[in-house]
Order: structure tokens, then C-alpha cells, then sequence
């Protein structure tokens, strides 16, 4: 609504943007915008471009106008580990049959160290923090103990020196567990199979189908026999550890330099209309302009406009009048930002 | 029934039992008994005893009339570890708070090797198995390529070096596992918490409290912070690592030796009655006799008369005639077998 109410402001006082505008909506990123990336795929030329702007998304916690260089793509995970054929009586059978869900987090507990840095061999090759992103990430402020004090933690992991340093490096998480039941559903029994379902954020450094390999290699070095469904009595009687493991690969990763010409004009036009405002390297989570990126072989950045807390994807989704205003302003100094 | 019918075949014939008899039907077995250990503690010298026969559960898999020399017991545990107060988005805090599944992961990871065997210190202390023990497990008619290809597995645990054996140790198992959720309720976040069901089983060298205490160590060693209920915020900026430990006191094991008064007197009146038995030093599973033995200071053997497969427990629960038949012999012969 910004960059149209500054569009139809400009007209009004029959103002020319400095280039050319392609406006895009889509109205299915709350759905994982299923659709996007054949329809960019389809439509190449008529959606050619020189830049991609992204209004998606809040600005950093501080409400400082925000422009972000770069999104962590992901990629998901499924894997479940198998023990007998059917849960056993945990009397009868405990210290014979073995249990899946001790040899999923022996598997699991392998993958990290204590302070959550990946150990598998080669997972964050490739990635370099230098000074000047250093220096970036300290421009930021933001502390780790209001971070840790806001989410209830003690300390955090260990992967980055500071919360914005821990999101240029690749991730990978236990995001689910669950062998039989808990609670008022425990029964007394070894379970057949344990599941743990992961997620891989990644950066452009690591992709996805890489980081999944590695992750192959680690569970077969590690005694699992990888079948493609449910073990046959013939694998049953032939291997000790069997598992499937089933992936997804999500949004790509993106980053674009600071100092790239699509950096530099998107930051001197912020810093005309609102003076202040933050860049940031990348954000820990997504973005959906991989297919544009990847497709158009387009430079990209994301204008960050609506204040943090926002309740974003949720009820009361909202955005304050100030924030508005200067979304505004953001958006007439980006049409009106001639390209050096 | 047996018994029952026994008694009233003897009295017909006008042949009183050899000794007094007092017969107990605990028709709350299934249900746990939770009343009998109190009625019993009430009840003392009505129930006295010099010996006790209880006549639960089927005979060993090869269907051979089988007296039961012991029974493990049982305790359970519920290990939650916490996270941040909330599950929290993978992207915005992947490489930074930590996540609990992964720390559960590492904790249970770290009981046991990879072939089944606890390995926090002094677990099976106590636990002595003769060369007289081994030569009654080889005395059953099984073997361990069966068991396997019943159960579908490729290999067993490595507790002990036959299926009877491992039944003589105690055991750690993880009963349940769960931290957010898996398959179509997943969602892209680190879990706030996780949680593992645990049971041990138990032999009469590793009481339940004992086996508990070493846990409850093994898990402060390892840098948790045991806690009673969810943590405070004050908690949460303190310790590293917190979890919440739940326990339950359940059946307690007992063992009576194969070769004292009550067991030599079975085994003649058994022999006496089909000729070919078996003597099983103690199952895996649990019986409801500790209450008595414990408070009555009484020793209990288990005669076993139905048949395995039996669907014990479950719908059409059955005994074969056969079986019936010579639970009667056993039962007749029991009740007419003199106290040397």
C-alpha cells in the first residue's frame, strides 16, 4: 500500500518515477506461495528487470527503518529410524530388542556439540564472516541479553559471536520428535520407530541439496542402512540400523553485497527519506524471491516498512501510522532514486 | 480354576491337602492391583504363610509346563527438558537458542552404548550371574536366530549372551519421545521443551530408588539443573540447562532361589505331576507379588499353566484343554506334595 499510495502521489503532481516499475503481488506468500515460482518460470520476459525490490517483512526490533541484503533459504527433513516389527512388551524384551529411539539420539546427538555448532564434516565449508560484516553486525543494536532475557534463556548457542553473526551460517534443527506415545498415551513398550523431523536453513553458500548429502553421509558412516519405505522382513533380518530419510527442499537462499549498485541506490534513497535507518546482512528466516532471483537473474533487496511485533501472519495483524508515513516517504525516494 | 477344580477333586475323593490352604483372587491384576499392597499390609495375619504359588501369566514359548523363579520390577521416569519459553521460529532463532530435543537427544545419547548396554556408573552392580544361572538359561528350549526373525530384528542388544540373561539385568528404556510435533502437525520452529518416557525394569540387586539416584546423577553431571515444576523467569536467566524429573515406584522385583525349600518342593510335585518342565530363574516382565512377599516375608514361586500365545490381557484370551488338563495334575500334585 506504500509503494501504490506513492505511486498515485508522484502521478498526482505528475512526477515520473526514474525507471520503469513491474509491481508484483503475491497474495499467496502466507501459503508458501505455491504457484510463484512456475509463473515466474512462464513469464520471464514480461517480468524482466534490472532490480528487485521486497516489501515483505518487518523491520529489526529496534523499529529503525531496515533494509535487508539477504534471506536464509531451508530445506526440511524426515527421518525415522526402525526398531522390531511391532512396539514390544518392554518387560519382556528390554535389554534384547533394540530401541529406535536410542539410536535416533545417539544419531541426532552426534550432529552437534554442546553448543549447537553443527560437527558433521563440512557443513558450514564455504562461509566467510570478514571485518566489514563484523563491523555491520555490530551496527545493529541489538544486545544478547535483552535477546536471551525476551526468549528465557541463560545462554545462547555458541555458532555466532553475536545473534545477527549466528544467522549468516547455515542451521540445522530438531523442529519435531516423537517415538510412541507420552503422557496419558505412555505404554510400556519398546517402540517400533522413533521420528525426528529437521530443518536446514541455509545460506548461499550452503545449498540445500549439499547440506542433505552431508547429512547422508553422516547417517550412513554411522551404521544406518537408508531403505526408501518400510523394512521388508528379507532387510529386517539383514541389517542392524535401518532409516528413511525424506527431504524437502523450501525457499533458496539469497544475499546481495552491501555495496552492489542495487545497494548502494536502495540505501541512498532511505537514508533521503528518513535519515537513519539499519542493513542488515541477512535474516535468519525466508524470503520468496528465490524464483525471481534464480529465474531472472535479477540483484535483489528487502525494504523493511511495518514495526516489529507487529503480529505478523496472525490476528491484529497491524502497522503503525509513523511506520506508514515513512513507508511512504521510502517508497517516492525509491522511485525517485535515479541509478547512478 | 485349576486350583479350584483341584481342591474340589480331591475333596470328592476325601484326600485332604498335604498343608492348610488359603486362596487370594486379585481380580485387579490388570488394572496394576492398586489396592493389594495396602489390604495386605491390613491383613497380615489373616494371610500369614510359609510359602507362596501364584498362578499368573503363560508358560515359557515352548509351551512346556514352566515354574518361574522371579520377576523383574518396574519403575518409570518422565524426563522433561525445557527450552525457551516458546517454541520459537527456526529461521529467526535457528543458531541461536538452544533447542531441549537436542540437549534430551545428547542426555539419553549418553546412557547407554551402542549395544544396549547402560553405561552410567554402578547401573548393574550387584548383579552377579553363576555358572549354575547359565546353565539353566541353556536349559531352555529357545534360541536367539528365532526370537529375532519372530521380532524382526537383525541383531539384539548385548546385555547378556542369551535371551535369559539379558532377562536377569536391569533395564533402561525409552518408552516415549516427543518434543512439538511431527508429520502433517510439524511446524518450523525449535520446541520449547521435550520429553522422554523412561522405564527401568528391575532385578532385587538394583532397587528402583537406587537405580533412580543414579539417573538423577548421571543428569546432574552432565550440566541439568533439576527442577520441580516449569522454570521461573529467574530460573531461566540462571541455568544453562533445566529439566524436570517424575518418577513412579511401580512392581518391585523378587528372585527365589531354585534350589531352596519352596522351589525344590514345586519342582518335585511338578515333575511328579507332567514329568518334563522348566525352571526360569526370572522373567522380564512384572508380577503382582511383591506386596506379599515384601510385607508377609513369604517365598513365591510362579507356576505357569496356560499356554503362550494365549492373547493374555486382550480379547478371546484362551487355554488350551491340554493346558487345563495339566494345570489340573499340577495343582493336584502341588496340593498333595509333602514339606520335606
Amino acid at each position: 500500500m506504500c509503494l501504490i499510495s506513492a505511486l498515485s502521489a508522484l502521478r498526482k503532481r505528475n512526477i515520473a518515477p526514474a525507471y520503469n516499475v513491474k509491481v508484483i503481488m503475491d497474495f499467496q506468500e502466507e501459503l508458501s506461495s505455491p504457484t510463484i515460482a512456475d509463473l515466474v518460470k512462464k513469464n520471464r520476459a514480461l517480468l524482466a528487470a534490472d532490480r528487485l525490490v521486497i516489501m515483505d517483512g518487518t523491520r529489526h526490533i529496534s523499529d529503525i527503518p531496515t533494509i535487508m541484503f539477504g534471506a536464509r533459504g531451508i530445506a526440511t527433513l524426515t527421518l525415522t529410524v526402525y526398531g522390531a516389527k511391532e512396539n514390544l512388551h518392554s518387560g519382556q524384551y528390554g535389554n534384547y530388542a533394540p530401541n529406535p529411539a536410542l539410536k535416533l539420539a545417539k544419531l541426532l546427538a552426534g550432529m552437534k556439540d554442546d553448543d549447537g555448532r553443527v560437527t558433521i564434516p563440512g557443513f558450514y565449508d564455504g562461509v566467510k564472516i570478514t571485518a566489514t560484516d563484523k563491523k555491520s553486525f555490530a551496527e545493529i543494536p541489538e544486545n544478547m541479553a535483552e535477546i536471551n532475557a525476551e526468549i528465557g534463556i541463560a545462554e545462547a548457542e555458541k555458532v555466532g559471536e553475536s545473534y545477527q553473526e549466528a544467522m549468516q551460517y547455515p542451521s540445522l534443527n530438531i523442529r519435531g520428535l516423537q517415538a510412541s506415545n507420552v503422557g496419558k498415551l505412555v505404554t510400556t513398550t519398546i517402540p517400533s520407530m522413533a521420528i525426528a523431523e529437521l530443518d536446514l536453513r541455509l545460506v548461499p553458500e550452503t545449498p540445500g541439496s549439499r547440506q542433505i548429502g552431508l547429512i547422508k553421509n553422516y547417517l550412513t558412516q554411522h551404521g544406518v542402512t537408508l531403505i526408501d519405505s518400510l523394512p521388508t522382513d528379507q532387510q529386517r533380518a539383514q541389517f542392524k540400523t535401518m532409516a528413511t530419510l525424506k527431504q524437502k527442499e523450501g525457499s533458496l537462499p539469497f544475499r546481495t553485497p552491501m555495496d552492489s549498485e542495487i545497494g548502494l541506490w536502495v540505501s541512498k534513497s532511505t537514508e533521503r527519506a528518513v535519515g537513519k535507518f539499519l542493513k542488515v546482512r541477512a535474516t535468519g528466516g525466508s524470503q520468496p524471491m528465490a524464483s525471481f532471483i534464480e529465474t531472472l537473474n535479477v540483484p535483489a533487496v528487502s525494504l523493511r516498512i511495518p514495526n516489529p511485533y507487529n503480529n505478523i501472519h496472525a490476528a491484529n495483524e497491524n502497522i503503525k501510522i509513523k511506520n506508514y508515513e515513512e513507508g511512504l516517504r521510502m517508497c517516492i525516494a525509491l522511485l525517485t532514486q535515479k541509478v547512478d
